[in-house]
């Protein structure tokens, strides 16, 4: 069995490989084709879509699965219809292929171009939401990517019906798509699959902390994601008032289910008396559980903040508040608590708010603004694969570009090395053309 | 004694991302002031720097280590002269950091920046050649990047040496350099590092494929590099014979020991007659030992290749030669044996160099020059890291912006994500400023 599961896995994994080959050379048309096809398909077969989810609704609720997860899990007709609206908005999206990214002259008749060309193969862990899977593979296949994709086992039918769309859609594309979209079905299959380096080339986890933190343990193959949105405001001293009330209040309260609400709120000590009484009034009414630090809860009602507390990622209605001295501490605190996934500062000093942007070291950095708005469609990249904390490759939000690498392209005309070596060598130009 | 060394590389690792986090805020004056300051201390502790190095070469012919390591170790006056040169000439390149890498409105009042900054903590673990050390060093420092070196231990009181000038040089232009360069000395301590990815957020290693494979296999953090460089030229039916030649006798001849040279010569059958009794003719006069299939070992004397040697990077003056019937076949032999590192073709027809640029899944891919240009001094990239195979972050020879990434800013003036959402919801713009 444990034999079958590996020679399967390796299978999918080396003719996702070839087929992310051939996908490097198909044309933009030809991708969106694709894409459309799809959207078409999956339209098509919306009734049998849909009595898929019902069923796997079914069996999630026989297994008593929490009440939110099952809500994640609906797929219905609005659902399909959304989902069918990003893949239409997708095909509209620039192609992320083939751009240059830069020419230089290196000598007379010696160009050397960087051109954007995809990464290879995507495997793809998701939870629960059915629509990941349909945004994932379109996002890839757009940017001519091959995947693997693993969904929750609670969406088993529903992942089975979209990728049997998928399937039939490319293949009446273009049967050079072969390969191209693979779906994996059980635990033992990722965990073969973490392991193919030789493969794949990048992993991305859609779905808790949890997950992401498991996958990160069990492989090498570069995983892009967060596994904490631990989000700060600090309210300077220079803050408008009304504007801080209402950033704070809606980066907490809007929706605090997500990575991109925050956690924290940091106050600057010469406005915390004046602020932190009207702030606590509209948390208090809106159900907010107040954490405070010594200082805090000299001014406001709060329970207090254990140094826990600071790097706890909530996702729900609790809110630590710390008063700090100046933008520094305010600084040090973020860089020492935070996840480096989004924070913000509300002051009208703007030098100040420069200086807070370099130096916290996050993927997002607001000035006046939500923490809310991180995020790949309010940024404008169209669908969005995920939102990054790593250091390398891509970071915050990533769209299309972030399934993308370059490669450099010389052209010559019979130029060699050897020629630039020596007492009588020609000398590089190294003149930018773009 | 293990706790020990778990705690000093603890502590090194730490302050270095403190410093890191300080490094970011340093303008470009005060990055290319400690470059120009390291050069001016490194030359007036030139004759030291000679000594110490004179004594590694000892220690190293006592414990009877390989001529050409001794040679690699050697560091004197002139190749001191050639670092200050390369640290000169870093100095002029532009400031990798702040560099704006596109503004879009979302709404108005509301603009997005992309803007490049550094990555954070390097590590990097280097065989062999003390210039590695300078140059590495001053690539971090001028991309605002802190960097802890680990050097060979052949080479332990040159990287001493070259370490301490630095050191004195950066802490006198500004104190705030504390902890940005930092020496570890036994490889008990790079094992340690290599644990540490909530401090170092990437690994550069330069020396042999064994040293590189050794620390991938250490390390959950990136490593940027590759493994082994097994290049090859196709040589298509279209060729310019003469051209083919050239090329072909630079790529192996010129410098066999390095990760460019080409391992594997591929020839279309149509011109094999023609081209291969010529081209053997020129490298055995250049003592290249030739390894050929069976169709080539029909035209040419030559040893018979194994499918092991098509797989093999000799960095000698060895070379496997193989037939193929087309393009297609070409290509599929180079994505299969080859390292995704350098390939060539070498045609008239420059569709098919285009399609061979797109299909073979290599970081350079040349047409009509040898792949010994695959270098970052070659590309104008100024100095280099090293060239990478990596699929993600950054490919091919990797000079001062593969040591960068971007964060976004985004700068509003109270916008609230609750106003883009419900009936009367506001709309984005999205307008791209640059």
């Amino acid at each position: 069995m444990q034999w079958l599961i590996m020679n399967t896995v390796h299978a999918a994994a080396q003719s996702a490989k070839s087929s992310s080959l051939r996908l490097a050379n198909l044309s933009i048309v030809k991708r969106n084709d694709a894409l459309n096809a799809i959207a078409q398909e999956v339209l098509a077969r919306k009734e049998d879509i849909v009595k898929a989810n019902r069923q796997d609704m079914e069996g999630s609720r026989s297994l008593d699965l929490p009440d939110a997860l099952i809500k994640r899990l609906k797929y219905d007709e609005a659902k399909i219809s959304e989902s069918i609206g990003s893949i239409r908005s997708l095909v509209l999206q620039e192609d992320p292929l083939n751009r240059s990214l830069g020419r230089t002259e290196l000598d007379q008749g010696l160009v050397l171009e960087k051109v954007s060309c995809p990464i290879g193969v995507i495997g793809v862990v998701f939870e629960s939401r059915p629509d990941a899977l349909l945004q994932i593979s379109t996002l890839c296949l757009k940017s001519g990517n091959a995947v693997l994709l693993k969904g929750g086992s609670e969406a088993k039918r529903t992942n089975q019906a979209l990728f049997d769309a998928i399937q039939v859609a490319i293949m009446k594309v273009d049967p050079l798509f072969e390969g191209a979209v693979q779906l994996l079905s059980t635990r033992e299959e990722v965990r073969e699959m973490l392991q193919l380096d030789q493969y794949i080339d990048l992993i991305i986890p859609r779905g808790s902390n949890e997950l992401v933190r498991s996958i990160q343990a069990q492989t090498k193959i570069p995983v892009l994601g967060h596994s904490a949105g631990i989000c700060h405001t600090y309210v300077d001293s220079q803050a408008d008032i009304d504007m801080a009330l209402k950033v704070c209040f809606d980066a907490k309260v809007q929706y605090p289910a997500v990575c991109n609400a925050m956690e924290t709120l940091l106050v600057n000590a010469e406005i915390a008396e004046t602020f932190l009484p009207l702030m606590a009034e509209a948390y208090v009414k809106a159900k907010v559980e107040l954490r405070g630090d010594e200082r805090t809860r000299e001014i406001i009602e709060a329970r207090p903040a254990s140094d826990g507390d600071f790097a706890t990622e909530y996702n729900d209605l609790i809110l630590n508040v710390k008063v700090v001295q100046d933008v520094e501490e305010a600084i040090s605190h973020i860089n020492r608590y935070g996840s480096h996934h989004t924070d913000a500062i509300v002051t009208g000093d703007e030098r100040r708010a420069r200086y807070f942007q370099e130096a916290v070291d996050s993927a997002s950095v607001m000035w006046n603004c939500s923490t809310r708005f991180a995020d790949g469609f309010r940024y404008g990249l169209g669908a969005e694969v995920g939102i990054s904390t790593n250091k390398t490759h891509a970071r915050g939000p990533v769209g299309l570009e972030g399934l993308t690498i370059y490669k450099y392209r010389l052209n010559g005309n019979g130029h060699i090395v050897a020629d630039y070596a020596g007492e009588r060598a020609k000398q590089y130009t190294h003149r930018k053309i773009q």
